[in-house]
């Protein structure tokens, strides 16, 4: 595989456009130095008196948050501790040479979330199938090589930097799949996570391992993982100080528990409270956080059976809990009540456990999302979510691998840099954060912006027209999870189901006459989803099943949208592959060559989901196009 | 993997029932002294004159058939060469205790086909997700292990034995789709190709080699592999020299030509034709023969694109080069026009090449008919092809492997040896076939026979009714080819569609409206498929697109039919798991418990069949059963 760095979005060569500036710096500290060092590698002369441009002043030993203000000829960043030095020292880098000029009063910046974290489902070991990273679309992983973690860790150096430069603080290093291999990292392994957490601390970020709830009788020999069990509690205990002495500022575990077939509580008749607070009282000590995941439900189920719903899995296991778990658990829930679609309503267990810490997790490597093989700009969908739910921290699974552009897809770049900024400040736009990216990413950002946001802004949508319609989710290729397959989930035991027949399509989640999910949300939303008049077009089919001939808050039938939708959608992919093709020239020939590529791979899909959800319910419906538009 | 091998169904094992005799054998040659080992290893006495139970008379070198008289008392076989001696005495094992009693005119055996061949689909290496064998379910190969031919051949000289005795003659050592590690058993490997050679010529059985088209390129380092290329056809004529020196009666070539990525003349803007008569020519100074096979057909199609027909591709290929195939080329027609579906018309190639030598292919490998999990008795399905077309030979893959009994199911042992009993003579009754194979395989054959003659005799039926309907065939899983997908390759590039709508369902090959694929076959066939009244149910829908509301001949229409055949068939699984439970005691313990496991997973498989097929075309027509049973 490729293993050249793009220069791509380092944020630091903002510098470029500026120039070398006077920058002072007061304060000391590993981040603090980290900030010195990236001063001096932009070419920025440090001075200790006298006229400076930027004066960087770090006040304490504490804190993300910092002041950044204008007057004369300085700018001035003041933190009261180094991570906030780091984001402010960020933030005017940003700027550009917008920091230097005017005056500017003092403007206060924290993040709205103490909680800002990347979760990696590498594996030491490649899966002969499904490769080294799991849902990974850019190679093999950064942290590992040839069943160890690498020896040269130069490039996980520059990801901790760019991870830094948005404001992540925590990252899970290992897929919450935890097989063989990979448990060792939590013992015999424990030297090579130390060398890792050693590149992430200059850039403020504490590194965290998914454990596997069984480890206690997979790597400490006992009879049990009961976690009632005083053996079991001596072991999580012993092995995290362990842990903790190798690394003082260890972030904590992550654990997927009872799910897809992931050891867990159940199986010793306890509750997933208990579960998790064996390991929280493992961590507390030391400051530790664990993160459980609240992706529990049958996996195992009979499509044949229509009492069980998935969508209601979630809710049913971990709300009857609240209040039961320690203060250093954070349950980590999926935003939506299945599984990262490109469209599904937010979980309703987001809003229904006050007294228990909760972060959302989002997608950023794009699962069910074009595998960052398609353009699909995710911004816009996490802006919804996060701004329609209150938590306590966010996280996502990271999309970069070994890549020559990091992700793939060299415009899936913007939505890491988009999560980043998205979690440490959920108000900002989609559009200003993908401004930002392009600014920060092209050397002339001014000749390629409109372009960018033409082909950009809009993408997730368009996604979600050429694929599964109105909020149904899944009809993706089983297993991949790439291209077209309508019937793909429908006799699967996933529980992941659209219910087409000759009449109609949809699952009936109401409390009415279907599953009852509706009843999991508070009010207005209970009330909203439960009802066919109020229900969001693009959420229809995720709440009711209804006949193709229903008619949409848009005034057009149900059929009549998805024949719409999915002509609609692919020819704005082709219209993007024109948009793009403006820009050779204007971005570097790698770039562009890259992207032309996949944009063509796009093409090719997104004909392929279009022709084959329009056949499909033209056969089963029988309805014609009223535009008389071939269906084959 | 499991390597003992299971005593069942070894032939000779039937002297257990005769006791020893005394044997007279006259003659010499390699067979002859075959024959005398067998007699000495299974305790018959040896003897020169004098009276003898069992006279074995060799009267030349070559020659496969024999005569069997009994008078007196003395049973003698005579033979014209050693293969016909080995069967002659085969023949007798196999009638037992009645070879000995009574007095039988002089009787003449001969096989109807010279060429009866089983060819392996094995590889030297193993891929991580096809496993070893290509399309094997019973463990990985009996010839390869370790990346090498085994060293220790003891398991191929039992096999080697087993299809001696059922008059197999030609043996396919790898894969038709050569990979590069098995490319070179035509070069460097050729020593151990000469062991496994060794191992099998005892057993009058010839070794085939499947080589790649474009050996002389990845093999030979030629610029190209075109068949007209004098350089390219010197390189055949000396490697096959170098073959023939290394194994003087070495059967010749198979080739996969042109077909699912495998290259071929088409490169070089030649025809098959060309491409077969290279390698026919390289190996005619030897009597060796080339299989080349018909598979050939655009796997790469659109399933928007209603004019491609893949039912007709073999014969568009070949028909047109009839008369053009040097002499020493075979073509090798699968069975059906598709890909050794539950049910198809006989391929319309095996009556349209009067002056090309044609052999039938057949897949005692369950590819689609149960994968050796399922109980389905093939022998009906080849006793109706082969006694409707007239062919120089009869193929087949072959179903075994490392598995302790050989072909996974120990019941589909009896697939294997009722193909070479078909492939000597298709008169024999599929029931006959199948009682013999009991008498050899159970010691108890009396009180087993009539639960396993009730249990296999309409297992192949059985399995049709709980899978694709009225000859459609598909609707499987992709890629393993198990299981239920009713769309599974609705929507793929593989040319296998149902067309399934609202309104009806099957493949429209008339002349009249459809693809004209009945055109290819003779009269009456053409007519017969091309009516609708006329098209036997059975391949209703291979013929033709219908509405459900039509009626079949049975009285019934389509949609009805569906689903009382689905509810029949799985039910008849049912009462076949009632049949095998009576067995127990009465059958080996380790047989009984393999079958028994398989029949549970039997019958589990066809439950859901049976649901998804029905659920699915419940849907689509919206007609309800007529008795009212339980459609999800």
């Amino acid at each position: 595989m490729m293993s050249t760095v793009d220069p791509a979005w380092l944020p630091a060569f903002v510098f470029r456009s500026v120039g070398a500036r006077r920058v002072r710096i007061v304060g000391d500290g590993l981040l603090v130095d980290t900030v010195r060092g990236e001063v001096a590698a932009a070419g920025g002369v440090l001075v200790s008196e006298g006229p400076v441009d930027l004066d960087l002043v770090c006040e304490g030993d504490v804190g993300e948050k910092f002041t950044v203000e204008r007057s004369g000829t300085t700018t001035t960043v003041r933190a009261t501790g180094g991570a906030g030095l780091l984001y402010g020292f960020h933030h005017v880098v940003r700027q550009g040479e917008a920091a230097f000029s005017g005056v500017l009063a003092p403007q206060r910046h924290a993040p709205r979330q103490p909680i800002r974290m990347l979760d990696h489902w590498d594996n030491i070991d490649v899966h002969p199938v499904m490769g080294q990273v799991e849902r990974g679309y850019a190679g093999g992983s950064i942290f590992y090589d040839n069943g160890v973690v690498r020896t040269d860790l130069t490039r996980v150096g520059a990801y901790a930097r760019l991870l830094g430069s948005i404001g992540i603080n925590r990252v899970g290093l290992n897929n919450v799949n935890v097989h063989r291999t990979e448990a060792r990292l939590l013992t015999d392994l424990l030297p090579d996570v130390a060398r890792l957490a050693d590149v992430f601390r200059p850039h403020g970020i504490r590194v965290h391992l998914s454990v596997s709830f069984a480890a206690p009788m997979t790597l400490g020999g006992l009879p049990t993982a009961d976690p009632l069990d005083p053996a079991v509690q001596d072991w999580w205990a012993r092995t995290t100080a362990e842990v903790y002495a190798a690394i003082p500022d260890f972030g904590g575990y992550i654990v997927k528990a009872d799910s897809e077939g992931q050891p867990g509580p159940f199986a010793y008749d306890r509750n997933h409270a208990d579960g998790a607070n064996l390991l929280a009282r493992a961590l507390a000590p030391f400051g530790g956080i664990v993160f459980w995941r609240a992706f529990v439900y049958n996996h195992r189920q009979d499509w044949r059976d229509r009492s069980t719903d998935r969508a209601r899995a979630a809710y049913d296991h971990f709300v009857p809990l609240d209040g039961t778990f320690d203060e250093n658990v954070v349950l980590q829930v999926k935003f939506g009540p299945i599984d990262f679609q490109a469209r599904e309503p937010v979980s309703p267990v987001l809003s229904a456990m006050p007294q228990t810490r909760l972060a959302v997790e989002l997608q950023v490597t794009q699962e069910y999302t074009g595998q960052q093989k398609h353009v699909c700009y995710l911004v816009p969908q996490w802006s919804e979510v996060l701004n329609s739910c209150t938590v306590d921290g966010i996280v996502a699974v990271s999309n970069v691998g070994e890549d020559e552009f990091w992700t793939g897809h060299p415009l899936a770049q913007a939505n890491l840099y988009g999560f980043g900024r998205l979690a440490w400040d959920e108000r900002l736009t989609p559009e200003q954060v993908l401004d930002e990216w392009i600014t920060l990413t092209f050397e002339n950002a001014q000749t390629v912006r409109k372009a960018l946001h033409e082909l950009m802004d809009d993408s997730w949508h368009t996604y979600e027209r050429y694929t599964a319609p109105l909020g149904i989710g899944f009809m993706v290729r089983t297993g991949t999870h790439y291209g077209p397959d309508i019937d793909g989930y429908e006799y699967s035991p996933w529980g992941t189901y659209h219910f087409a027949d000759r009449d109609g399509v949809g699952v009936d989640r109401t409390r009415a006459t279907g599953t009852g999910f509706t009843g999991q949300y508070p009010k207005p939303w209970c009330d909203i989803y439960e009802s066919l008049d109020m229900c969001p077009d693009e959420l229809l089919l995720f709440f009711h099943h209804v006949p193709y001939t229903h008619v949409l808050h848009s005034g057009i039938t149900v059929i009549q949208h998805i024949y719409d939708s999915h002509f609609a959608g692919r020819d704005e992919v082709a219209h993007m592959t024109e948009i793009w093709a403006t820009l050779e020239g204007d971005v570097p020939a790698a770039t562009f060559d890259r992207v032309t590529g996949l944009l063509n791979e796009q093409l090719r899909c997104a004909t392929e989901w279009r022709d084959q959800v329009n056949t499909y319910f033209w056969r089963k419906s029988g309805i014609p196009d009223v535009h008389g538009r071939r269906i084959h």
